[in-house]
């Protein structure tokens, strides 16, 4: 039987941040590594090793919409703010998200059948039992990175790349796409690791603190060109004017936004990121990828940071309603 | 902001036990602890602290159904093999777990009414779509503990103990789970703490060490006095001789027992126990709680034991069906 990784050594330094009770005791631990940077690269809070790396996953998606900005596509096809959130969100595909994934397709000239997103079922459960009542198997429209697979596909249509493999990680646009994170967060190429992500695009693996570095110039433009500040800032506007496009109803991203005016984009296997415009980004993930786990640790490391933020405790309920534990922060 | 415990001092010792990796990286990584213990209450093999105390959740129905032996009432009734080992079961809901469910309640002269288990959609994925094709919502017969509440409800019946009640921490037939529980373990009754389980029974935190123990007397009979080892023996004959009926398709528990003579039982937030009947019992606990580290880091424990085991390593596969890393064992 064969072991797919050397034990202890090499797994990144971490400590427990969200804890799962049930009566006296706490029942499950997530542990987590989490760090906070200004624009100028420099870390003014961590726990664990701020330079071991992470995959950002979908929580890159502020960065891989940035062509979209910069190209002129966004433009030059008209794209509303929430369709250029939609480019940005994991979206839980409800009709507002589904309308603004089409909006982007049809304006340049494009159907459904050109989104090789992959499929699942819609995030949003009643959406999805919708699906599942009519007889209907989900597309790849209902996949939550549909409206980052469309924002992608109107570069390629506005700068005459090739569209039927836009997925492949030496094409034009992702090719640019490593560029713009190399740039933003502060690194060089050969610092940014690709492998692949469950939707068929490049995944990128950062150093924790160049990640938060670089959503804090996602947020504040600081650090970057003027023409990367533009659509830094550009981006986040309509993140931060549209939650709702960006995640969905009950989602914590969306909650968050709604609640604060940081940035906030959650990833695949518990990541969370925040910018704020008072000059600073967060960068946090949960080691064991719990996606539970997120809300309690981001709402504690937000509040260590002066945000206002909801309460972080949540009651866990049995099958007849009944309270049975509570999950919380442990920092 | 409150927070619900007091950081990492108190939190039980545990270990890297799995790790799931993506390209050239560990994605993310799960922790836990387990003991391995003879009949005898000796400690064979450990990670972390095995005095350190967890929630047996499901793994706790090979010692709920005790009773049903013990009363009498599954002679009394003349269960099956197969309604034994669903009373003892996790299971899926698929058609002949819900037939052997139907037929203690029957027997016992009950209906689905009397099932207090709390509803939620069947495990079996294929069976949660058929319900919502058709219409029809969840009922607490679906639950993958309805096994356990039948059971729970035959001995009622048979020892002529109020049904309506039986969910209740004080109800006779509680009490006498807990007395076996403490009994079979090795513990004072003062040493089991009782929370509430999602499905609305009690649940038993005890030492990892003692329930180890535990599955070491359940898996041989040995240490149990002669009334208590014949209704264990016959608990493990009826788990081990379907393992089916105790999980269902593409289960662990099923997939460990149809490949080894082992009594396996998982439970709700990862925990994982086996017994040999070569002489000792195993408990695991994962301690984030995360099912899908239970697999690989419980095959790598059983391969240290020499247990022949399947592959513990599997493909992680993205949405276009492509390798995009895999999850495995650290130990």
């Amino acid at each position: 039987m064969s072991s797919i990784a050397p034990g202890e050594a090499g797994l990144p330094e971490d400590a427990p941040l969200a804890a799962v009770r049930r009566g006296a005791l706490v029942e499950s631990v997530h542990r987590g590594r989490l760090a906070v940077c200004d624009p100028g690269d420099n870390v003014l809070d961590a726990v664990g090793d701020p330079e071991a790396y992470l995959y950002a996953r979908s929580s890159a998606k502020p960065f891989q919409a940035l062509p979209l900005v910069l190209s002129g596509a966004a433009d030059a096809f008209g794209l509303t703010g929430e369709a250029l959130a939609v480019a940005c969100a994991s979206h839980s595909a409800e009709e507002p998200h589904l309308a603004a994934v089409r909006s982007i397709l049809r304006k340049a000239g494009l159907t459904e059948d050109d989104l090789q997103s992959g499929a699942h079922p819609p995030l949003y459960g009643p959406e999805a039992a919708k699906l599942l009542r009519g007889g209907e198997e989900p597309r790849p429209i209902h996949s939550n990175c549909s409206g980052k697979h469309a924002g992608m596909l109107a570069v390629c249509v506005h700068e005459d790349y090739e569209t039927a493999t836009y997925r492949e990680p030496g094409h034009p646009l992702q090719r640019r796409i490593l560029d713009l994170i190399t740039e933003v967060c502060g690194l060089r190429e050969d610092e940014v690791l690709v492998a692949g992500d469950n939707c068929g695009v490049p995944a990128f693996a950062l150093p924790l603190r160049s990640f938060a570095t670089g959503l804090a110039r996602i947020a504040t433009g600081e650090g970057l060109s003027e023409e990367l500040a533009g659509a830094a800032l550009r981006v986040r506007d309509a993140m931060c004017g549209h939650p709702f496009m960006v995640a969905g109803t009950g989602r914590f991203d969306t909650e968050l936004m709604d609640s604060t005016d940081l940035l906030v984009k959650g990833g695949a296997e518990a990541v969370f990121t925040a910018g704020s415009q008072e000059g600073w980004g967060m960068a946090l993930k949960i080691s064991d990828g719990a996606e539970r786990a997120v809300r309690p640790a981001a709402l504690a490391a937000l509040s260590g940071r002066g945000v206002e933020v909801p309460e972080a405790v949540s009651t866990v309920r049995g099958l007849h309603g009944e309270a049975v534990g509570e999950i919380g922060p442990l920092i």
